[in-house]
């Protein structure tokens, strides 16, 4: 069985995502059905953790099909989002031969997808991009075309907008993630609850343990809805000029989280999960009801998810660290805060006190 | 006197091109009629030729109306087109706190305007990007949109569409440009000319050498025909799927040449003069009538530009370059041919053997 989702951004930029188990082996029927030409070659960019797994699967059938298939391996981790591993797909792409008719192949999870796409939307000033997502997580990234790489000074400061051809999520590829991957990623699948889709969050609830096990079911109906969500948000606000920021729920402070554990104690989606609960707290400290922290906080406790920012952080570290982030627009800050479960706002002129209050509160809860 | 021009791309990517001698010093008044924000800090990309001339008045106009001026000033020359300056722009950009709301400035010619302008489009996934360039090459670049930087392996093969914010074009500021850059930089007018106006062309002819003295009413009258009639065939075909190609008239050859020479011997619109000249000759021998040929080296020689290949490059080295040239699409030769003066048509299947004669003829022509 394969669901299909459509990315709606007018006609020329539209695109589908595939879900379901096994789908892989469809690959050639699916690239057939979007038109992928057979005449340029094709360069899969994947990392050195799940190439043992796929590459050599997606090669051959790709191959089968009738395709000229090329591969570049990159390491597996944030540090391959770099202008230096670009340059290195850039030039696989030049000495592969690709051609303006070519396709760039994102085989992996968010680091992949970021890295491929920025290479994608650059290469020759931009040429075809598919998105094959390995993790939980990428189910966000592969939704709305932000792609982009690191600077030493900031993340995905380097970026472009470019949307995939079309997004093919087998999800019998997620058995091999690691559970915390698993895990870090729900915290996305529950933010896409949390700010869009009360209904969504009651399920997720309810099937936390078949979404931490794998269950195929419930895990392609989750990521149904995320993707589903994500791309709502995004068909109505595809350069990120305001509506879009909702999506930012958790992040202004998990960014800064990951930041001063210099991105190596928190996976992503953990920061998130500390950054929802922070936003919840804001939330009560407004003024809206307290179910919507116990909630919150709950809800990501049943994922076995993160909900107090470790104590040895710095409270001034983390604050200096959220006034970096270009979230803050000309010096004010901004926060997505919940007015509901399954409801969010975007408040500006949030004063620091109640920020660096919330900060302290989250190094003390259980 | 100011001329202004649209470049029509719909309404969100319309801009103008304000074309004047020492429209610098209405730099503000631009600036805000096409509501550039002050709250953020702007930055002046420039190089080590240019800025001894206009960077500090540049800045000095700005500040005094009120904007944050920031400025990086990289080495003269094509080798600015790298991925490693275009980082230093990057660090630059983040070090003064540019945000989404800032905007890139492009002070110089074509290289300084594709380095800024990629970015300006990679920039936190794109910011503003203002173009002042200080070439008479520059109102080809400047049109379009099209912003790359190098790879060792081939030019102009990391990049973006990205259109400005508008162009100030100072016409007073070519006065400091060399003999030999006014020249080549005529060479793309012509070009304009050659495959879109046959009026203009016989215009160009009659004022070769006011337009080599500078003499500004003819100047400007020759950039503002060059912009119009590339913003018109962009206008028709944005992204470069079709029409766009007939702008490349020269190019095959040209790009071949400048390859050859390691950019080195040949400017790029002395490259394309020749490539000009090889195009007629081309087009001869497919059997249109012989004044094409004579016609086009007659007016590029009042020009003073080069119509021959140096004899010592070898014919073979430039017929491998132009199978490496981007615009072979999937093996296949492609040439933009007059069909007449003022008329260009892309024609496919160009046979190897005529490319080659023609390479020949040139490296004789006088």
């Amino acid at each position: 069985m394969m669901r299909e989702l459509s990315v709606d951004l007018g006609e020329a930029r539209s695109y589908p995502i595939y879900i379901g188990e096994n789908i892989l082996e469809d690959i050639v029927e699916l690239f057939k059905r979007r038109g992928i030409p057979k005449g340029s070659p094709l360069l899969i960019v994947t990392d050195n953790l799940v190439a043992p797994h796929y590459l050599d699967r997606l090669t051959g059938l790709l191959e089968t099909g009738g395709y000229k298939v090329l591969h570049t391996v990159v390491p597996a981790g944030e540090q391959s989002k770099s202008l230096e591993v670009f340059e290195q797909v850039i030039t696989a792409a030049l000495q592969g031969g690709l051609d303006r008719n070519s396709t760039i192949i994102a085989l992996g999870g968010g680091v992949v997808g970021d890295l491929a796409g920025f290479s994608a939307a650059s290469y020759m000033r931009g040429v075809r991009f598919v998105q094959i997502p390995t993790t939980v997580l990428a189910h966000d990234s592969s939704v709305g075309g932000k792609v982009a790489v690191n600077h030493r000074l900031a993340k995905n400061i380097i970026g472009a907008f470019h949307q995939p051809q079309m997004v093919v999520y087998d999800t019998a590829t997620l058995k091999s993630l690691p559970e915390r991957e698993v895990r870090a990623g729900l915290s996305e699948v529950v933010k896409h609850g949390l700010i869009w889709d009360r209904e969504f969050v009651a399920w997720c609830g309810e099937h936390s343990e078949e979404l931490l096990n794998l269950q195929q079911a419930a895990l392609q109906h989750a990521l149904y809805e995320g993707c589903r969500i994500k791309s709502l948000v995004v068909s109505q606000d595809e350069r990120e000029s305001g509506l879009r920021a909702v999506l930012n729920l958790g992040h202004t402070i998990g960014h800064a989280l990951e930041a001063v554990a210099k991105y190596q104690e928190l996976l992503h989606g953990e920061a998130i999960s500390i950054g929802m609960v922070g936003a919840a707290i804001l939330s009560v400290r407004m003024g809206n009801p307290e179910y919507i922290y116990t909630e919150t906080k709950k809800l990501l406790q049943k994922f076995r998810l993160p909900v107090s920012i470790p104590e040895h952080m710095d409270t001034e570290a983390i604050m200096r660290a959220m006034m970096h982030d270009k979230k803050f627009k000309e010096g004010t800050m901004v926060f997505v805060i919940p007015a509901d479960i399954g409801k969010v706002e975007i408040r500006g002129n949030i004063p620091a006190d109640w920020v660096r209050e919330t900060i302290e509160q989250l190094k003390k809860e259980a």
